[in-house]
C-alpha cells in the first residue's frame, strides 16, 4: 500500500512550467529535454547558431553559443524569410509584479537588444499591467507605476528608441489591438486554456480572458502605428520558456484568423543562487542578483548564498575538483562573463581542483559588480521623458534602417 | 416510468429567460412574477409612477403608466437622490445583430428619451458589436459596420446630442474602461459567471471575458471625458428584464470596487405577433413589425400574422367577445396607442364583442404605420456626420441643464 502511494506521490511531484510556476521534480532540476518533448517546440542546434552568424555577419550572442537560447519554433522560417530579403518584427514582454529586476529577467532584453542590433528590426515590448494587477492583486495606479519602473530598466538595456515601441496594457489596449483580442478570444474554448494553463473553476475571469491580451501583439495588425499594411510581417518573440503556453495557444489560432504563426526562440531559466532547481523567485531576495544590489550585497550573495560544487575542504577539492553541473558560479559565469576562453579556463581548472571555490566566486562578484553596475549608470540616465517617448504611439519610419 | 420522465421533461421546459434566449413554458406566457422572485428585483408599483410624476412635473411615460417597465433595483434611490438635488446618468445599450430594428427594439430607447427629457440628464448608450462579433460569428468590420448603421436607428428617437453619448465597444474600449473592465473582473469567479450565464466549458473564452465589458458603463470613471471627478455619480440602466443576469453580476462587484451600485429598470418583453411567448425573433422576419417595414408589410403582418383573441365567426364574437388577455393586436395597442381613453374604449367595445378584430386591427395599423412613418423620416435625417457627432467622445458640457 505504502509503495503505490509514493508511487502516486512521486508522478504528482512531476516538474510544472508554466508562465506563474516553475518547478522541478523533487530535489532535481528542470528537465529541458522531457520540456521540449512536452510542449513540442525544437531544439536550437549548432547549425543555427553558424546561420545567425551567417546572416547577420557578427559574431553570435554569448546566450546564443552557449545555449541559454535553446529551444524554438519555426525560428527557421524567420531566417529564411530574412534571407530571401523579408524583414520581422521581434516581440517581448514583461509582467511588473516588483520594483526592481533581477539578473534573471535581464535576460530576455539583452538577448533581444542583441537581435535587434543584428537583424536591424523594429521591436515591441508588452509590460502586462493588467496581468499582474490581476494575477499579484495590486491596484491599477500600482501596476502601472510598476510598469514605468521596470520601463526603465528595459530602456536601460540599450534599445534603440527610433526602432523599439514600449506599452502598458492599460495604456494601449483597445482599437485594433481590441479587435484582434477578441478575433482570437472567439477560437479558445475554456476548455482549451484550462487544458494549457490549468485555470479551475473557482480562478476569476480576468484569468481567462488575459491570454488573448499576451496574444495579440504577434500580430503585426494590432500595431497599426507602426504596421499598417504590413499584415504579413512575421514576428519573432524571445523570451523564457514558461511563456510557451501563451503562444502554443496563439500559434493554433493565428491561421483561423488570417496571420502568420509567430516564431519564438526560448531560454532557458536563471536559476536561483541557491541551486538549478527552477527560476528565481521574487519573494526570496537573497535567491537572486538584483541590478539594485550594492557591491556589498552582490559579494555578500555570492559568497553566503551561491550553491556551489566545490569540496568540503580545501584537500578533497585539490583531491577531486568541483562538481560543474551543480555549481552556480560557473552557471551564471556561463551567462554573463563573455570570454570565450577564460570561462573555457575557469571550468577546467575548478573541475580540476587547481582553482578554489572562493577564487571563482571573486571572479563572479567582478563580473556581476561590471553588469549591475553598468546597468544601473544606464538606468540612473533614463528620465521619464524618454520613457514616454519609447511608449508614445508613433511611427517608427527607420525601423528596417 | 412513464409518469416521472414526463415531470422531469416538465421540470426541464421551465421558462428561461437570459441575455440570449427568452422562451416562456411550453405553450404558456412569460411569468413575470416568478422572474422577478427569481432575479431579485422589485416590482415598479404605482407609487413610483406617481413620484416620477410629481418630480418631473410631466405626465408619465405611457411604458411607465401602462407597467411596460414593471420592475426595478434601487430606482428608490434614484428618485431619493434626484429629490434631494443630486443628478445621475443613464445608460442603455444594443447589441448590433441586424441590420434593421423591429419595434421590441425600439421600446428601450424610446422610453430612455423620455427619461432623458423628464430628468434632464446624461446618457451613454453602448452598442455590444465585441459582443454580437462572438456570439453571432459575425466578422469585426460586419459588426462595425451594423453598429453605426444601429446607432443611426437610436439617434432617431430624438436624443438631445448635447447630453447623450454613444459609443461601440470596438471604438471605445480601453483606458479607464478598460481599466474598470479588469476591476470587475477579478472580483468575478469562473464558476460565478457559469452560474449566471449558464456558459459551458465548450463556449469559448471571448463569452467568458464579455460580461465585464457590459458591466462598466454602469461606473462613472468609465467615461473621463463626461464624469471625471464625479465618481459618485449615481447610474440609471433601463433595459429589458433579459439583462438583468449582467447587472446582477455587476451591482454584486460594484461596493467591492469602490462604486455605487447602478440602479435598474426593467421592461417586459415587447410580443411576437405570433402571440405571448416570449420575445421576438430576429430570426423570423414575421414575427415581427420592422422599422423598414413598408405600409403595405404592416398591413399584412397585422392582417396574415396577429394572432387574435376575437372569435371564429362574427356570431360567436358578437356572442362571447373578444380574449383581450391574448390578443396581440390590443397588447400592441397597449404598448404604442397613447390615448388612454380611446384604448380603454377599445378593449371594452373589443372585450364585449361589438368590435370586430378587422376593425381593431384596421387601428392598430394606423398606429403602427405612423410610428414607424415617424421613424422612417426621422432616421432618413440622420446623417454619418451626426453619428460621428454622437460617438464623438469629447465633452458634454450642458449635459445636466
Amino acid at each position: 500500500m505504502e509503495k503505490i502511494e509514493d508511487k502516486n506521490q512521486q508522478q504528482e511531484e512531476e516538474q510544472v512550467v508554466n508562465p506563474w510556476e516553475v518547478s522541478a521534480k523533487e530535489g532535481g532540476k528542470i528537465d529541458y529535454d522531457k520540456l521540449i518533448d512536452k510542449f513540442g517546440c525544437q531544439r536550437l542546434d549548432q547549425s543555427f547558431v553558424d546561420r545567425v552568424q551567417r546572416l547577420t555577419s557578427r559574431p553570435p550572442h554569448v546566450f546564443l553559443r552557449r545555449g541559454v537560447f535553446f529551444a524554438h519554433r519555426d525560428f527557421n522560417d524567420i531566417l529564411d524569410a530574412y534571407e530571401r530579403g523579408e524583414k520581422f518584427y521581434l516581440y517581448t514582454g514583461r509582467g511588473p509584479s516588483s520594483e526592481a529586476l533581477h539578473l534573471g529577467h535581464l535576460i530576455p532584453f539583452m538577448f533581444t537588444k542583441y537581435l535587434q542590433d543584428a537583424f536591424k528590426v523594429p521591436l515591441v515590448i508588452q509590460l502586462t499591467d493588467d496581468e499582474k494587477c490581476m494575477w499579484k492583486n495590486l491596484s491599477v495606479e500600482e501596476s502601472q507605476r510598476l510598469a514605468r519602473e521596470n520601463a526603465k530598466d528595459i530602456i536601460a538595456c540599450g534599445f534603440d528608441i527610433s526602432k523599439t515601441f514600449i506599452f502598458s496594457d492599460f495604456d494601449y489596449v483597445g482599437g485594433a489591438f481590441y479587435k484582434n483580442m477578441v478575433k482570437v478570444a472567439k477560437c479558445v474554448t475554456y476548455n482549451k486554456v484550462v487544458g494549457i494553463f490549468g485555470f479551475t473553476g473557482e480562478d476569476h475571469i480576468g484569468k481567462v480572458s488575459f491570454p488573448p491580451v499576451q496574444a495579440v501583439p504577434s500580430f503585426p495588425s494590432s500595431f497599426p502605428h507602426l504596421f499598417s499594411g504590413k499584415d504579413n510581417l512575421r514576428c519573432l518573440i524571445p523570451c523564457a520558456i514558461d511563456q510557451d503556453p501563451y503562444f502554443r495557444m496563439t500559434r493554433d489560432v493565428a491561421p483561423r484568423i488570417g496571420y502568420h504563426k509567430p516564431a519564438l526562440i526560448e531560454s532557458l531559466f536563471f536559476p536561483a543562487l541557491q541551486g538549478e532547481t527552477g527560476k528565481m523567485s521574487a519573494s526570496d531576495p537573497n535567491s537572486a542578483i538584483y541590478v539594485t544590489d550594492s557591491v556589498k550585497d552582490i559579494k555578500h550573495k555570492v559568497n553566503k548564498h551561491a550553491f556551489t560544487g566545490g569540496q568540503e575542504s580545501i584537500e578533497k577539492h585539490r583531491q577531486y575538483g568541483a562538481n560543474l553541473e551543480v555549481d552556480i558560479p560557473i552557471k551564471y559565469l556561463n551567462f554573463f562573463l563573455e570570454d570565450d576562453a577564460e570561462l573555457e579556463h575557469i571550468k577546467k581548472e575548478y573541475g580540476a581542483g587547481r582553482m578554489l571555490t572562493g577564487e571563482v566566486k571573486k571572479r563572479l562578484t567582478e563580473v556581476l559588480t561590471q553588469l549591475v553596475e553598468r546597468h544601473r549608470r544606464a538606468r540612473a540616465a533614463v528620465t521619464d521623458e524618454m520613457v514616454d517617448a519609447f511608449m508614445a504611439v508613433r511611427p517608427l519610419p527607420s525601423m528596417f534602417d
